[in-house]
């Protein structure tokens, strides 16, 4: 099958290579001519012979809405425009709606896998019409894992992009799981080999994972960590997560809690706690430091 | 490899059967005379050839004590204790203290698997001494997993059921986080088939686990879940965890979070929130409920 | 001064009366004719003396913007229009921006002390410009309490209800403080009466407040609070400042538990505590409840 | 009245001296010799009449452990030790058993109100039997605040220092709330001046408090809080109070974050946020610190 892919870096790039590799005809553009297949996205559009499908990878926001409103005047009625990128949500409806009218179809994808999803496949969670997705079909079975996991058809415009956005969502959680219990581990009097214990836990384990498999790699690595400072970004998912946890009236102590430890590693002091240690100073005349 | 094992029941019992499996010779004594192979614990000493080794795997607290006491008055210098049980890691090091005046060694081993293991095999999280752990390593081998993970020797005593505790604890907060992420998945608009998603995360995704593949099981089985009720129990690990965070002054905000979700869930009302409905009332003149 | 107010409800009712205790001419309107002084906004604006300051005190959202759209019509260059309502603060700064070419001045205020108000005075927190502010001041010194406190002007448009807004989240992190202290006072088996010990408290420690004296009255009045349900709405001041919180990047474990603990008491059941009653059963076959 | 005061620094000196401005017979002991009125605790109980009163304000842990053991070998049936330090409620019940078989009564207290009790009163929590604490009660008045709070029998031998517990767990929660509050502030885009938002909450406002009070006046000190470090020591009774509620099973999500919030801010760099940061670069390549 035929495909436009546009952002060749890091998981585009990728993608185009796995997707060559299972046979497809991929025309990639970015914005880097040394990987591009095309001068622009005039070349691209032309190149493809129609329906179209084109896939864009590129930074959510303004880059993407550029990107599809760019696509949107050179596309013909039944061509698809398929968004993997880290889009919000709340994009997908309206962008829907504004193809709509010029015929072109479209579908949001949640793409995972990081820079794993090469060798193992991507997980995709997708948003639109059935018949739209089944038009598809094959580039995602292309992407995603073999077997029978892998892939899922979510619910409408924005709920392929709301299924991943909750993913990490989760993700931040077991990772601060992880984190808090490797932490303890580390402060017990009683435990030796830290590392072991993890290791251990690869199988027969309740907590056996993926992540885990990747925290006893990181400590092949480097045992103690020694090599990492305690500082960690987060990306709108996360935040987004929490946003919708709150305005659905969903309790999400840990996904909240997960990512304000995000929020908290950053921050050379804390205003909070200035104004906690100031109180204890002021009424019980307990020891600050200045 | 001869060994006695306390305690057939849903753990105890399988483990007698992957150990005969794999070629051991186990002796098994249950206060159930119809699982048992000897008729009390005296019977079960004589049987075994010294120096014995001996696994209880009976419930933690009073009974593992007793238990483990009068094997002390029935076995000889040189054999071995193992506690497989859930036993509280503070438990280990007097128990080793007691048992050493009579040269009677002892580990502590924290067993996962659940009802799993002994298809799958055992993770196991031993402490004690490096020349007893090696003494016993055929059985640790038989009960694993096959390959490289699922065994590690933890650190001194306690530090197999410190390790296991531990375990719990992160398996607490990797539950409480999917559990949030299917919440609000479900009450998403835009998500109709939640099921799916869970199903497609795992392969190919960061959040992909054992626990991911059951909770889908799960919902293979119960789309819905229906025939649950969000009421949770928790065993003393979890709490013991956070304990050990507060002692060791480790900030655990996902691990406490977990456990008091599960307390939530067990109550029919809760007195905190009656107090703060009590000062909406007081300050707001709000509606409460009655 | 003269004041145009709008809304004479529960707060803006109490507000009317304590402005003309102090002497200032208050006309007011409302829907309800029984309470108003005239019978709509144009006879309102026809009564004031430009430059006329007309306060609106109705429900935020639509009717706040429906009543302010159609002010704006009626009134001319250099009247000022005060919303002293639970606007959202993002709402502030375009509202100031339409009015700004017609030469209407706008003003926003968070207004605290609910029922109480009316006799200790309210709280106000006010957004805009300085000078409009001052032409202002006689309003709001009417209207706080007496004394040095009770008034800030907090900064630009949007500042007032931003100021409110945090203080209402505060007010959720405390009342969830004072109710999770008194829920393990209660099942504490030292502590006989309770209700003396949060009595103890009013005078001479730490956490005496007005809040506390809330809970003692209501303590007074049902001393089990067994004429409640724990049941908490929340109004929209505290997800927004959690939805703050997560834009600015500042850690606020505190707030955001206890706006989840208030989702957590309207739920009949928890489907994320169903999903780990699964997990539980999957991997241990642990008892479920059906 | 007459009673027996040991421990003379911070709180004791000043108990000592507002007890003796209401007309009380305070004979005190302090290791150090300038403060103290007797040479030892010999001398001191010499100076006393029986039924003798003695109140201990000495350190928590081992020293109180001992002055109370050294005073039940010199003091008489019917004498009566109160313990106002920070004892931990679970010493209060084996110690008072200790005593009983002498005829020695004991009373604990958790006292509140630190630096400022002297001027303002201190709250005073008891826990004991009923006459014995009728016995005390002048003492017990001398040293509340005027009025008809800050004192209260809480229940049985424990009570006292469990409220006084309690009390402290809540301090923590209601300071991390104001914390957040404050933060949130200071990052907004909107508020210019933060201190005046804070003054304007101290009268009118649902949130007002004693601690607003002395947020606002450390602001008036230093109105950044540029002089202090966001660094917060924790004393045992925060601790225990999360240990209670879990040990009780009672959810106490704001309690626990307030503590693990300042374990955090002591920390120079985060094992669990390494962690973190250590999946992200594994499964994403994502940049981190080093």
């Amino acid at each position: 099958m035929q495909l436009g892919l546009i952002g060749l870096g890091r998981m585009g790039g990728n993608m185009r290579e796995r997707l060559r590799a299972a046979g497809h005809d991929v025309v990639g553009f970015d914005h880097n001519a040394d990987k591009s297949d095309v001068a622009n996205l005039a070349e691209l559009v032309e190149k493809l012979a129609a329906p179209r499908v084109i896939w864009t990878m590129v930074p959510a926001g303004q880059i993407t809405e550029d990107t599809i409103n760019e696509l949107a005047g050179l596309l013909s009625e039944g061509d698809i425009i398929i968004d993997g990128g880290n889009s919000k949500f709340t994009d997908d409806g309206p962008r829907a709606e504004r193809l709509k009218p010029k015929g072109i179809h479209y579908l949001d994808v949640g793409v995972s896998g990081g820079i794993w999803g090469f060798t193992n496949g991507y997980a995709l969670m997708v948003g639109g019409d059935e018949e739209i997705v089944a038009h598809c079909q094959p580039i995602f079975d292309a992407l995603k894992p073999a077997g029978q996991f892998g892939f899922a058809h979510a619910g409408k415009h924005g709920a392929g992009h709301y299924a991943k956005m909750i993913h990490n969502g989760i993700e931040y959680g077991m990772m601060q799981a992880y984190g808090e219990g490797y932490e303890i581990l580390l402060a017990s009097e009683l435990v030796d080999n830290v590392p072991a214990v993890i290791k251990s836990w690869r199988e027969g384990s309740v907590v056996k994972s993926w992540l885990l498999d990747l925290l006893d790699r990181a400590l092949d690595e480097d045992p103690t960590l020694a090599n990492l400072k305690g500082y960690v970004e987060d990306t709108g998912e996360g935040r987004w997560t929490v946003d919708e946890a709150i305005r659905l009236a969903v309790p999400a102590h840990v996904l909240a809690a997960s990512i304000f430890t995000r929020f908290e590693s950053r921050q050379a002091d804390s205003p909070a706690m200035k104004a906690v240690a100031a109180l204890r100073q002021q009424f019980g005349g307990h020891a600050v430091k200045r």
